[in-house]
């Protein structure tokens, strides 16, 4: 067997990426909706491929594509081929791609262990108001529920499964049983700028960090913007902006543990001339430790209680959605930086601030990712771009991590 | 002549302020637009009332209803009788009534003077994007560009008034001829909390203050909410925060010359797990000094720059409207503080934070404004409220001013 060429492998990923960038439901822009025409265009090309790479296609009944080889514990390594509105090319693809060229350089050798190569088609969640349902399903614990949301069409997921040529009665059978997964392994762009500020290619994923979501309502009284003296005010909107630097400072105050984003913020009435008397605002909380997590919620609370005692204004702070951090297992972590090294290069440790589908998988085996570095941080938008060079590292070190993979 | 009895004089006004506040274009609140069917009603009520207290009532272009008497110089007396969207029964109306009132105490006594009293139309601007139209051309200076602006409906302002039953060639002639008019008094509600504050029931306005509208806009860079790390963040709203915060603490600082409001804020994309990349919003700056808004915005621009400087983002300050400072004439002031004195109240003397058809009035002749203590400061709000007291006080202030009143 010959040695994985980083800069052949490089070339042939930016190749099929670019290959899958060219679908989509709108000429101008990549857009690649769950169960749609696209989402069938886009599996039959990596179908295609994965048969090309000596592998076995079958799908599921939430459509997603899996190339198999082998017998005994399965090695899964996948990522998902849908993408936001207006998204780029790499987010998802690449991890898809790299499984598929990793699978096709052991295509005529034998290995102890099974691959399944996944190709998810729904971890955006662009079209129905969920997120990871075929990497639940996979993982067997997706929610029937689920099936009632609709799109904004008014579509059904279980009518779309239909539509797809698909059966919702068969979806608890897409699910591996307990103790067939060996381990789950994604590559994927890192969507943030750490690696590149390191100057370093690669890493290996510590955990997918927890979110917590907050409601904030500042609730003040609106008045006339001309003839309310300013000791008399009562303004909800500058109680708001010091909650927003509020939880800046907070974040700041971890030093990297913990990040912190006030991405929606809604003053009423909303008219020039009248000083708002209630505010909405979103905090986007979000951190590899849960305990940190925790932590800055109590400390946000005091604050503003703080704020609402001086300014004679009542603020709510309403926990809206909590999602544990999903931990990379540890020796999945050492198997990918060793990997990793084995290329050459730095492993970067760093934590996922973006969800992925091993938040799903992690309730069906141990997983691990490996990061690759992204031009300026740059991820959602048609500008995200990763080099054939930093690719190629990263099925180079994918292969590495394949060949020395033990099952536990 | 019998002395002018405020407690009848108030029954009688807030008798006549319930009843014109019964005439809105929707059952539940108060909806009273300009060249409307209800600002007909509105002012064929008035008109009767006119008549009944012995003035000759016509109207103008704009549908402005006069009821005059006597010859000579005219005292002009005025206020509005439209109505914000879910308005209240006080703003306007008793400036129209007060006349009305004071008029037919002087209904069999000769003066040395003319009086029109006058209800506008259009001082709040809730049908066309322009206010004080009406006083604009009893004033001389109604804009013929104005008759383009259209309503929400499509509807200009020449059609209105065309449909309205008047001719938009004849709003020249509405306007009194230059020394004609020896003055303009209204009054009209606080519309906020000093009078109630100084627990005093009148006071006299020293000036319709000024106003400097600016239209900030922060920009930095969108980001994915999990994935940037704060200090490698340029988020567009925590600079937005410190801009609103600058703009309340300059205005404190004033103590009490000047106010500042953030009205409106927008943040771009506006959802909860991207950092904003822009945000606009507005800053209303009102002051009876026209210096000490110029030092505002000096100080908030060196504000901003060392706000976007330190942060790495962009600051824009554009000032988007600008309304000088309109004095009350200094001998108004002290006549109309001399009649408040007479019926046995303190002279407060206070500068209108909101804008009245005296800015428009102050370009043909000497203003004066007098107001009454509003609950709560509260208006612009079916909540609105002045007293039948208070509002009887004023009606004798009124009748006492309108007695020592000499033509300059």
């Amino acid at each position: 067997m010959t040695a994985p060429d980083p800069e052949t492998l490089g070339r042939r990923a930016e190749a099929m990426i670019l290959e899958l960038g060219r679908i989509s439901a709108e000429p101008d822009r990549l857009v690649r909706r769950f169960l749609s025409p696209e989402h069938r265009r886009a599996a039959d090309l990596v179908a295609q491929w994965m048969r090309a790479a000596g592998l076995a296609v079958s799908e599921d009944a939430l459509g997603t594509v899996k190339g198999s080889r082998g017998e005994g514990p399965r090695l899964l390594i996948g990522s998902h081929i849908d993408s936001v509105v207006d998204g780029g090319h790499y987010d998802g693809p690449l991890g898809v791609v790299a499984g598929i060229l990793a699978a096709s350089h052991f295509a005529d050798r034998p290995l102890p262990f099974g691959i399944d190569v996944l190709a998810f088609g729904d971890e955006e969640g662009s079209r129905f108001p969920a997120t990871l349902a075929s990497s639940s399903a996979c993982a067997g614990i997706f929610r029937p529920d689920t099936l009632l949301l609709a799109d904004a069409g008014g579509v059904t997921l279980a009518d779309a499964i239909r539509a797809y040529g698909k059966n919702p009665e068969d979806i608890p059978s897409a699910s591996y049983r307990r103790g067939s997964a060996a381990a789950y392994v994604e590559v994927h762009i890192e969507q943030g700028p750490v690696l590149e500020s390191r100057r370093q290619p690669l890493g290996s994923v510590t955990a997918i960090i927890g979110q917590t979501y907050l409601l904030v309502e500042t609730t003040g009284e609106a008045g006339h913007a001309g003839t309310v003296p300013m000791p008399l005010r009562r303004d909800a909107l500058a109680g708001a902006a010091e909650a927003v630097l509020l939880a800046e400072r907070l974040a700041s105050d971890t030093r990297g543990e913990l990040v912190a984003t006030v991405g929606r913020l809604a003053a009423e009435p909303g008219a020039a001339n009248v000083i708002p008397g209630r505010v909405t605002l979103t905090v986007d909380v979000r951190s590899g430790s849960d305990r940190q997590r925790a932590e800055f919620v109590q400390r946000f609370n005091a604050g503003c209680r703080d704020i609402a005692g001086r300014r004679n204004i009542a603020i709510g702070v309403t926990p809206t959605r909590e999602v544990a951090t999903t931990p990379c297992h540890p020796s999945l972590q050492d198997a990918i930086a060793v990997a990793i090294a084995s290329v050459g290069s730095e492993a970067v440790r760093l934590g996922s601030g973006a969800g992925h589908d091993g938040q799903a998988m992690a309730k069906l085996c141990p997983i691990g990712m490996m990061f690759v570095r992204c031009r300026g941080g740059v991820s959602h938008n048609p500008l995200e771009y990763a080099s054939p060079q930093d690719m190629g590292l990263a099925v180079a070190a994918l292969i590495r991590f394949i060949e020395r993979f033990k099952p536990v």
